[in-house]
């Protein structure tokens, strides 16, 4: 471990520190560096903005991305104080970034009352057998959509 | 199927037919229900506010819980013209709505070019196999975060 991986982290966790201090939410922080610059901030803020998906991670990439003007990572590193949960390692997955450095595990999150387990748990088991009910309303109009978006002449892909 | 899911489907799907003509993104909505009224709308706007997280739920959830100044959605059902991805599926079980409907498969997703098998595959692959390398850089100090956190008198728990 380098010192610069380990300044780095640093800075994750005082951002983590600072928004938990400041009222902002959970104990949770995030900096996206490229090169040696950092291009993205985050700290958890669930609470404060009524955001259920404002994870630290998730905070951060959207930073990140609105810093960088695009909507892919490359080459970019996440400094994360925590082992991101799976709705995170989903963005992270989508941002495509080259690194992933994290601080604590999911075991210290559950042990401080941050328990994504049962979401872990929920991706892997058949819709039928879900804590919240997962219901097929049919595929047909929906598959239509996909139809023109493959025959779109000017789309983005992402 | 009643007559009222069909209905707030087809509503998902013109949201996520619309956002495509519209240039906003990929081909997905999604609308968030309470009750008999709609409280949340969303369309994939990824490309372009710049936003790899801007998935048709997450938009769905982030303004439903902004529009009922909450962030969880008990009680709420969701519409989605397809199967949630990883991450997407993360933040519905962060948000806790009590039911969700999908169009689509996410195997009819696949075949449309939006495959997120992959990352089905990496959340249950160990953090050494994973595509994104993932390093824990230690624990001890973001753990002193964690029992600042836990001593916190005043901590809003979400």
């Amino acid at each position: 471990m380098s010192d610069r991986e380990l300044k780095f982290m640093q800075q994750a966790l005082d951002l983590a520190r600072q928004g938990m201090n400041n009222g902002i939410g959970g104990p949770f922080g995030c900096i996206i560096v490229k090169g040696d610059t950092i291009v993205g901030r985050g700290c958890n803020s669930v609470s404060s903005t009524n955001d259920p998906t404002a994870h630290a991670e998730v905070v951060a990439i959207r930073d990140a991305c609105k810093n960088l003007q695009t909507f892919q990572l490359t080459d970019c590193e996440i400094y994360t104080s925590c082992e991101p949960c799976p709705m995170c390692m989903g963005a992270i997955y989508w941002a495509r970034p080259k690194k992933v450095y994290f601080g604590a595990s999911r075991h210290d999150a559950a042990a401080a009352g941050f328990d994504d387990s049962l979401i872990y748990k929920e991706l892997t088991a058949s819709l039928h057998d879900r804590i919240i009910e997962m219901v097929c309303l049919g595929s047909e109009k929906a598959n239509e959509v996909f139809s023109e978006w493959k025959e779109k002449p000017d789309k983005i892909d992402y």
